[in-house]
Order: structure tokens, then C-alpha cells, then sequence
């Protein structure tokens, strides 16, 4: 091991070990978790080429080989819990994706939770035994977010109870699928319903695409791979042109909405039935960005202490990198971050599980809040984190640009985030609305709860942003408490200010939808001020249930940490709503340098309790054993340009050149 | 041509082509430009493969092809001006780099500038034929920004009167220069300089690496790829390893420092003259990131202007999402930085020839200036360039993600001008370290002259910040000789403020050393501020020049805009300083939404005027013509993945995982 990080450890102030027990959520947990990731760590057959050394090809190639690999070792191993599952798959895939993904995160759950009981019968046996491997056709070319703009038809035909399916211009042709391109034989279709010449908006149909047998595309069907991406390379996201496809009326899937055989269509019995799969995804993603965001901070930070630069006093040794003010001021309030995300993530899980629980019996009285919250929070986790992967890059001077570093890879798989799922400016749109319906519902004179319930307070305060001196000054900025409140108060008066502009360009005469789009930054920035609230808030709850004195009292630091961060860098914020002074927010810059220097000693232990594994990262700059340079140096070996000593351009243009002159 | 973007056009309030005249300094310049680019652009040799659909291999390959080529067809065409040359590299190498980059950019002007005359009779002519293809090797694996930390080594032996050249570690080993792994034959490699038992420092030495006929790397020499990296893949980074290789005493470059054949070390007269190209490269840089940015805004606000998606009024045709309120946010400020910079692009280029031209009559009076300036533009531009990239990328949602909106490409290839030629934190603390030093002269009594005279107030003004109230507030918000007042005070204010953190840290009995470390959070903050104030006034400075009514009009708006955006997104630093005030804040909101509705009519114009050919952005997205859809689709389908109807992975894995059950 590199002694610079082995002093690291030695230096920690806590027990890194019940800090990971704690993001497990319990030691058992931790063990089940370590036994899951030792069965691929152990397993010969995942011992596989690095990715970044193939071509596309080479990649997908891989990536389907890995999909049918790990489908054969959970069924020979029973692991059927859907966590562990995902915690083998998790292992398995590294930075990237699995070539089945959506058959698997989209494809089957539509079956569940659509097929009427003859379907089920038919298809489900099908989808479990990969006979039908399928995938999940929404976006087209030229839709995205607006459902009702999707141009796929599917019009109903009597006379052979069969649907016509079309992609009647260049725009409606299906296009993102992650396995569509390549790997599945069947879609489930979403296409604008046409029966006895009407139009009955969007429904889902199961669309066979390839031979079974031969896996050659059927009459009618125009697929392929939509080409390299940025990152997702080993998946095959891919287009599907319909023409005049025909399938049964039996391929409609008829759990709720119906055709008959005449052609008579039946309504669905509710229309939020759907609504639960999104939420729930994009509570998942919160994790996601906390999971990215660790492995981020722990590559950087283990690679910060074992790299010397520079020199701080002249004639003594290059010091470590982490030493540099400006690299603990990069990287710690990042740090906090993930610790912040994490908590959040649990949260939302948590959260998820508990209503959708009254799902199930029927109460949805909760999903309006859950779904400002996930969709909120999505966009201000995704985002933050997004711009994080790569200040932790670029933290690791030129080496975090190699792709040995990982570094890369993490950013192009993470930042789709930003947009899938609900793009991030629509997500904050989304939860501004309902922040603003809470605070008109206010103004009406009722009592709001749940986490909105701050905005009970805006009829008591002053509209007017106050100047400094007019407030008790009460806030301390040293105790998370009042902080939150602090928080609360700005996320509270950007309501007020987003309301407000919303009134003003009604009173111009602007029409109810021209107003709220002349008002949309403030409505961002007031999803924003919301979700920065929450998470400061959940992240100063959770400290409330950890026991332990030293972690206690790192976390306590961290929370803080990430606090004052984020006033010091919405300063303008605080100031303007006159909720912090002057002086306070030079305290406040002063305060953060204190906090850096108090977490420098905990800050290798403070990643390593993230307890990822080296074969989960594949970087070389985020190895546990900081053995840094022997393995770039081995690694840029094995790289295929050096695989002969002499290029073949060499003997193509470079001799000839020299006599052409 | 797309109806949408043909309508933008209509709309547009002012003439283009004079503004592109402007932007090339020149309606002559122009014609030239494109009379250059017409050669690439017609010329059957550079019809060639999308490099994304490529192997890392041949991608390499493709690079040497065009690199040979260009030689070739440079001398045909008899273009030598430096500008020109430029001008057709530029568009032959789309988003990509040149295989033989360094050769022209470091190697050759080495040569020029550090041999001896008999050095330059031996080594021109093999260089300038290309019998020689060299390279700049200085950065190591473990060792970049400081150079007294390098590593390798060249010892003096009399015996032979030849240099021993070794890596003496693994962290030692050359790491990064261009063409270094596969094209060139010599490198002139950076070494600490050992003779008569003393290390006189570092030294450049051409060192043979590759058989001149074979290209069989020489003896002692380890030498190779470093691997794939985020972007640059058609460039062979390289790594050298030298195992005790013997090189002519004449191989030492001697224009300057010597080593006489008995191993007696001549000293050179001055340190100043390698300062030069350091300062040339990193102004440079600051018209690179005008050059992305405006590539980028022309993709993002062309697609803006044909994508449709949404509504804002129910049962209305979905809008062009340009005419979105949150997406006007995104990217207006950004292209008003775009032209913001390009104007400081340009001022660079003419202060840098007007300093050089004293230099080489002597002066170096005014280049400790540049080089802060430099330093500090370097890391401006290129920090604000490389996230802006990345939000004109997510601003095209889904297809930004896909290499054939090139904006993945174009991020991946700027992103490192962020780490190289001057890592960025590094070089705001450099411009920083000249600001302390000017505002402590001017506390001693000087009178400071140039871009920092500003500082001359400092002695009279308050020190601490002042409440909004005790200053006359005098700031105009739409008038940008007052801005750029109010940005030149808070800039005045914050070195303040990072002088007075180190000298706070002094008091504390701190050493100097770390008494800078522990400001250097502040001193980040001061240099950034000053950078700003730089930028907002050569903007406004630069519309003095602009005769054409329509075009100053349009112009005037994006510096303002510029200007306001700023504020806002620093408001914190303004209010802190008592620089405006918290109502001034909230009309500075107001006004940017107008500001926003007012560009509006011309942002498609404004990017046409910069005038890049669909050719040297190679994206679908950003297309002349606007014809997205129909050209993703045809892109789609010459990607690699669909030259088979069946991947072979079918037969292998997925086929046979059914059987197995």
C-alpha cells in the first residue's frame, strides 16, 4: 500500500467500518452486501477486457454476453430479492449498463402491471424465459416530454381484429429505446389509439420485431442502432419505423383501456395509475446521483493525497494536493454532498415504499407531494452532481482526462440523468407548480402540511424582501437548526417572489400561460431554493439517528459544512431576502476554511467508508491501495494502439510523405 | 431549407454579413477566410468518415492521412501566412486534432528559438522535410505544473562527450506530449541537467527515439500510447522511458545555456525569454474558447429554433422551444459570452504582437502584466466555455447526447485546455499573486499603472464593505460605462479582501507560505472578479468600434446582457460590497427577461454571423439548413452497429441462454 495513504487511515478519527454500516442501513446488511459483490469479484467469467480498449462492437458484444452471464449465475446462486439483484447487477456492469436493461426495468413491469389475465398467460412465461426479449417504445424523433405530441398510429381494423401500426412521418419514428436497436425481438409500442375514427389518445401495444427464431426484422419494420453516443455505448438505444404493421387486437395491452372486437373502445378506470413508475424511478435517481457522486469524490480524494505538486514552502518536499486549500475547498463541500445525497436517497425510498404501500389500498393523498418532491429533487441532485463528476475530474489534473481514470466514464453514464426521466428544467417546473398551487391555497386561507407547510408562514411575514437591519438577527451560523431555517425562509420568499411575478404579468394582461412562462426562471430558482431546503434539512434529521460520538461528529461537521457551502455560493439569496447580514457571510467564508482544515484528517476515511469496490470504480487513480503510477504505466500498455511497435500509417503516409516533398 | 429557421432569418434586425465582417476584422478578411475554407470544403480528399464511427486505430490513421495531407496540399497552394495556415487546418480537423500537432506547435519552434546556429543547419532541414517528426516531452506521470519537480535526468559524460539520459522512477517516466506514442521519431525531451557533479536545472535535449528508416523505437527507449482518454483519441499522447540512452553533447539545445565539451556549465543570460511562448499559448486559448462557445451556441439556438416541443397554450401547435422562457436563459447569456469573448480573443492576439514586438527590441516592461492577464483569461474563458458546453448540450435534450449533435465532441476536445498549458486554479492564484503585489505597492505609496490603475483607489477608499445605505448609489443598470465601474470596485474590493486574509493569517504568526495557502480561496475569488471586469470592459470598450447603427444596437443589448447576467449570478459579491442595492438586484432580474424578449427576433441571426461551416461543426443538430430529423435518420443508419441485420452476439449468447434454462 502507498504510505501516504496508509498515514491517511492511521490519521482517521472514527471507525470507518460503522460509518459504512450505516449507509448499509445496518451490519448485516453491510455483510449480505459484501457476500453479493464477492460472488462476481471471485467469479472467473467476470474477469473481462476494460471496455475502453474495445471497439463499439466489441462493447455491446460484451455487454449482451455479461446480460445472459448474470441471468445464469443469479438463477444458479437463487438470489431473487430485488435489492440484491441490484446489487449483484450493480458489481457486474462497473460504469456501465446492462444491454437488457429495459427488458428488465421497463419491459416486464409494463407486462405486470398491464396485461389483463389472458395476456399474462400468454406473454409473461415468454418474457421470463428471454423467448421474447423486449424493451419500451415511447420517445420519437421529434417528441419527447410531451406525450401528447407523440405521432405513432396504431388504427384499429374490424374487418381482421387487427391493429395498423404506422410512423406516418420522419419525426414519429421511435428513437432512444435502450435495446431496441440490436437486441430485442419484441417492443411494447405507445402509439395514438384510432378506433371507429376516433382518436383515443396514447395506449401500449406489444409489437413483434424480429424472427424468434432467425432474429431477422419482420415485414414492416425498420430498425436499427441510432449510432455512438456519448456515453451508453455498450447498449443499443435504437430506432423503429412501423409501416403498416399489422398486429392482433389481443397485442393492446388491456389490463385497463379496451378495444372491442367491433371496435368499441373502453375508457380506463383512473388515469393515475401510471403515475406511481415515474415517481418511483426518479426517487431511484437520487440514489443514482449519490452513488456516482461517491465514487467521483472517492477517486479524487484517495488520488489528491497519494499526488505531490508544487510546494507550499520553498525547498521542502512537493506536498499532496490535498493539502491546497483550493483543492479541500473543490472537493470537501462535494463530499458533504454525496453524504447529503445518500441520506436523501434513503429518504425517497423510504418515502416511496411507505405511500405506495397506500397505493396499493387506495389512498394516492400522498403522491401529489411525493411527486413535486421526486421530480424536484431529481433535477437538483442530477444537476449538482452532474457539474461534481467533473470538477472532481478536473481535480485530478491531466490524469482524471484519461479514461483510466474512470472519471470520464462515470460523467457520460450519469449525465443522461439530467434529461431522462423527465428533463431536469421540466422536473423544476413541475414541482414550481405545485409550490405555487400550495402557496395560492395559502392565500385562500387553508393550513398546509407535509413539507410544503413553510409556505403556511408567507401569509404572516412581510411580501417585501426586508433590508438587514429590519430583522432580529437571531440566526447562528454555527448550529444546523437554525440553518434550516434559514433555508426555509429563502425557499419561502422565492415562492412569494415566483407568485408574484406570476400576478404581475397577469395584471399586464398576459394570458394564465404566457404569465407563468415570463415567469419561469424565477419558478426554477424557486424548485431550487425548495429542494436545497429539503435536502439540508433530511441531512440534519438523519444526524439525529446516529448514535456513535465520532461519527456524530463528523457528520455534524459535514451537514454544516454543506450548509454554509451553499450559502456562501447563493450568497446573493440570503442577502437580498435580508436573511443573513453582512458580516455574517464573511463569517460564514471564514467558517468553511475552519471546517476544511477540521475534515483534512478524516477525508480518505471519510471515501473509503463508501466501501465501493476497485472492480465497481476501474480506475486506477481511485484504488484502495493508492499504488497510482505502476498501474497507469501498466495499464497504458495494454492500451490496442501499442498492441504492434509500428503503425501501419507510418508505412501508408508518414515514409511516403518525405519523397512527395 | 426548414421553415422555421428560414423565418428566424427574416426576422433578423440587422445585416450578418457586416457583423461576420466585424468578427473577422474586415470584409478582405472574410472573402480570404472563405476562399481558404472553399479548398477544404471542395476538396474530394477531405470527404471523409465521420472519425465517431471509427476504431480508436483507425481514427488514428484518418488523422495521419489528413496530417500528410495538409502538408502537401499547404505547399500546392502556396499558403505559408501563419493565419491562413491556421484558418485551413481549422476546418480540415473539424472537432478533432491534427496527429502532428506538436511537431508544428512546440517542436519546430523550439528549434527555432533555442538552437545554436550549427544546430539550426543540422536540425531545420530534417525537421522542415519531415525526415525528423518530433515532439515536446516535459510533463511526467508524476510531475506536471512544477517543473523544479521533474525527474528525468541527463548526466554529462566527458569520456564519450555524450548526455546519459534515464528515468530514474516509475512517477519520472514522459507522460502526455502529442504524437509521442506513435508518430515521432525525436523529442526534444525536458531533463535536469547534471555535469561535473552538479544539477544545473532543467534542460532541453533532442533525443533520437525511432529508427529514421524503420521507425523501430532505439535501443533504451520504452515508448507508447498512454491509452484512451476522454477526447483526442486520434492523437497518440505518448509515453517515454529512457533506460540509459547516450545522446551527442550536440544534442543539448545551446542557443543559451551550454555544456563545453570538459562538462564546464555556461549559465544563459536571462530567464525571461522561454516566459514568451507560455503567455502567446494561453492567450491563444482565450480565442479557443470563444471558438467552442460559438460552435456550440450555433448548434443549441439553431436546434432551438426547429425543435418543437410542449405547450404553452393548450390545443396550440406545440412552440419552437426557443420560445421558452427558462431556454432563452440557458443560452442567450452564453452567446453573449460567446461574442464577449471574442472580442477578448481578438485583444489578446493584437496586445500580445504589440508587447512581443517590444521584446524583441528589449522591453519586457509590460509583460509581467500580460502574463497575469494571460494566466487569469485562460482560466476565465475556459472554466465558463467548458460548462457552457455542456449546457447547450443538455438544452438540446436527448439528441445533444448523440455524437451527431458534435457537441460531445466538441466538450471532450475543449475540456482540456481547463488542466494543460497552466492548470486553471493555478493560474488564478498566479494573476492573483500580481494583483497582491500591485495593491501592495499601491499601499506603499506607488502609483500602479494599466488593466490593475484601478487598484491606485484603493488607498482612498473605505476597507471595509459598506451597508448599501452609506453609499451614494449612483449605479445606472442600463448603462454599461457604470457597470463596468461597479464591476471594477467589487473587483477593487475583493483583492482587497484577499490581501487582508493573508495579512490576517501573517498576524497569526503564520509563514508567508502558508499564509497564502490558507487565503487562497480568496485570492481564487479576486482573481475571477478581476477576469470579469476585464471581459466587461473590453466588451463595452469594443462597441465604440461598431459604426453600423443595427449592429451596435444588437451588440449593446448582449454586453449588457452579459453584464446584468453576471450580476445576478454573483449578486452575493455586489450586495456584500454595498455595490448595489437589494431593490437594484430585483430590477436586474426584471430587465434580463427583457433583455432575453428583445434577442429573441435575432438569436439565429447572431449565430449565422459567426459564420462556421456545417463542415467544421460536423453536427446534424446545428445544420445551415435546419433539416435535423431526416438527417439523424440518415446518420443513424451508417452507424457501424446496423452494417449487419444481426449482431453476432445473437448467435453467441442470446440464442443458446434459452436452451440453457
Amino acid at each position: 500500500m502507498n504510505p501516504d495513504i496508509m498515514r491517511e487511515r492511521q490519521n482517521a478519527t472514527f471507525d470507518v467500518e460503522k460509518l459504512t454500516n450505516i449507509l448499509d442501513r445496518g451490519p448485516e446488511k453491510t455483510k449480505r452486501r459484501r457476500e453479493i459483490e464477492s460472488l462476481i469479484l471471485s467469479d472467473p467469467d467476470f474477469q473481462e477486457e476494460d471496455p475502453n480498449f474495445l471497439s463499439r462492437s466489441e462493447r455491446y458484444d460484451q455487454a449482451v454476453r455479461k446480460s445472459a452471464q448474470m441471468i445464469l449465475k443469479l438463477r444458479e446462486y437463487g438470489i431473487a430479492d430485488p435489492e440484491e439483484i441490484y446489487c449483484y447487477k450493480n458489481i457486474a456492469r462497473g460504469n456501465h449498463h446492462e444491454a437488457m436493461g429495459l427488458h428488465f426495468a421497463m419491459f416486464l413491469p409494463t407486462l405486470y402491471s398491464q396485461c389483463d389475465p389472458q395476456q399474462s398467460r400468454k406473454w409473461l412465461p415468454l418474457a421470463e424465459s428471454y423467448q421474447v426479449v423486449g424493451t419500451y417504445a415511447q420517445t420519437e424523433l421529434g417528441h419527447g416530454t410531451h406525450l401528447r405530441g407523440l405521432e405513432t398510429t396504431a388504427t384499429y381494423d374490424p374487418a381482421t381484429q387487427e391493429f395498423v401500426l404506422n410512423s406516418p412521418t420522419v419525426s414519429s419514428i421511435k428513437w432512444w429505446p435502450g435495446g431496441l436497436g440490436k437486441t430485442s425481438n419484441h417492443a411494447i409500442v405507445l402509439a395514438q389509439l384510432y378506433t371507429q375514427g376516433n382518436c383515443h389518445g396514447l395506449h401500449a401495444f406489444i409489437v413483434p420485431i424480429r424472427d424468434m427464431n432467425t432474429h431477422v426484422p419482420l415485414p414492416g419494420i425498420v430498425v436499427g442502432d441510432i449510432g455512438p453516443k456519448f456515453g451508453f455505448n455498450e447498449v443499443d438505444n435504437g430506432f423503429l419505423k412501423l409501416e403498416n404493421v399489422r398486429i392482433s387486437r389481443e397485442n393492446m395491452l388491456m389490463k385497463y383501456a379496451k378495444v372491442e372486437p367491433d371496435g368499441t373502445y373502453v375508457k380506463p378506470p383512473s388515469a393515475k395509475l401510471t403515475y406511481g413508475t415515474m415517481v418511483f424511478i426518479r426517487s431511484m435517481i437520487v440514489g443514482e446521483s449519490a452513488r456516482a457522486l461517491a465514487k467521483s469524490c472517492t477517486i479524487a480524494i484517495r488520488y489528491s493525497a497519494v499526488r505531490h505538486q508544487s510546494e507550499i514552502r520553498p525547498g521542502e518536499p512537493e506536498p499532496q494536493i490535498l493539502d491546497y486549500q483550493t483543492q479541500q475547498y473543490k472537493l470537501f463541500p462535494l463530499l458533504a454532498m454525496a453524504y447529503a445525497f445518500t441520506f436523501v436517497g434513503q429518504y425517497m425510498t423510504q418515502t416511496y415504499q411507505r405511500i405506495n404501500e397506500g397505493i396499493n389500498e387506495g389512498d394516492f393523498s400522498e403522491l401529489p407531494e411525493l411527486h413535486a418532491l421526486s421530480a424536484g429533487l431529481k433535477a437538483f441532485t442530477t444537476w449538482a452532481t452532474n457539474s461534481a463528476i467533473e470538477v472532481c475530474r478536473m481535480s485530478c489534473g491531466g490524469h482524471g482526462y484519461s479514461r483510466s481514470s474512470a472519471l470520464p466514464d462515470i460523467y457520460v453514464d450519469f449525465t443522461p440523468t439530467c434529461t431522462y426521466e423527465g428533463e431536469n428544467t421540466v422536473m423544476m417546473l413541475q414541482t414550481a407548480r405545485y409550490l405555487v398551487k400550495s402557496y395560492g391555497q395559502v392565500k385562500a386561507g387553508h393550513q398546509l402540511s407535509g413539507i410544503v407547510s413553510y409556505l403556511n408562514e408567507a401569509d404572516h411575514r412581510s411580501v417585501q424582501p426586508q433590508p438587514v437591519a429590519a430583522r432580529p438577527t437571531v440566526v447562528d451560523i454555527n448550529d444546523l437548526t437554525s440553518l434550516v431555517e434559514v433555508y426555509k425562509l429563502r425557499a419561502a420568499i422565492l415562492v412569494e417572489l415566483a407568485a408574484k411575478s406570476i400576478q404581475q404579468e397577469l395584471q399586464r394582461r398576459k394570458s394564465q400561460e404566457d404569465a407563468w412562462n415570463n415567469s419561469a426562471i424565477d419558478l426554477v430558482r424557486a424548485s431550487d431554493a425548495h429542494c436545497h431546503y429539503v435536502v439540508v434539512k433530511l441531512f440534519t434529521d438523519k444526524l439525529g439517528e446516529i448514535g456513535d460520538t465520532a461519527i456524530h461528529s463528523v457528520m455534524s461537521t459535514m451537514a454544516l459544512l454543506y450548509a454554509l457551502h451553499g450559502i456562501t455560493k447563493n450568497s446573493g439569496d440570503f442577502l437580498q431576502a435580508g436573511l443573513l447580514s453582512v458580516p455574517q457571510v464573511l463569517q460564514i467564508s471564514g467558517r468553511i476554511k475552519e471546517l476544511l482544515s477540521q475534515l483534512r484528517p478524516n477525508a480518505v476515511a471519510l471515501v473509503d467508508a463508501f466501501d465501493i469496490p476497485d472492480k465497481k470504480m476501474n480506475s486506477v487513480l481511485g484504488r484502495y491501495d493508492g499504488n497510482v503510477y505502476e498501474n497507469l504505466f501498466e495499464w497504458a500498455r495494454r492500451s490496442p494502439l501499442n498492441s504492434t511497435e509500428v503503425h501501419e500509417s507510418y508505412h501508408k503516409y508518414l515514409k511516403p510523405l518525405r519523397s512527395k516533398l
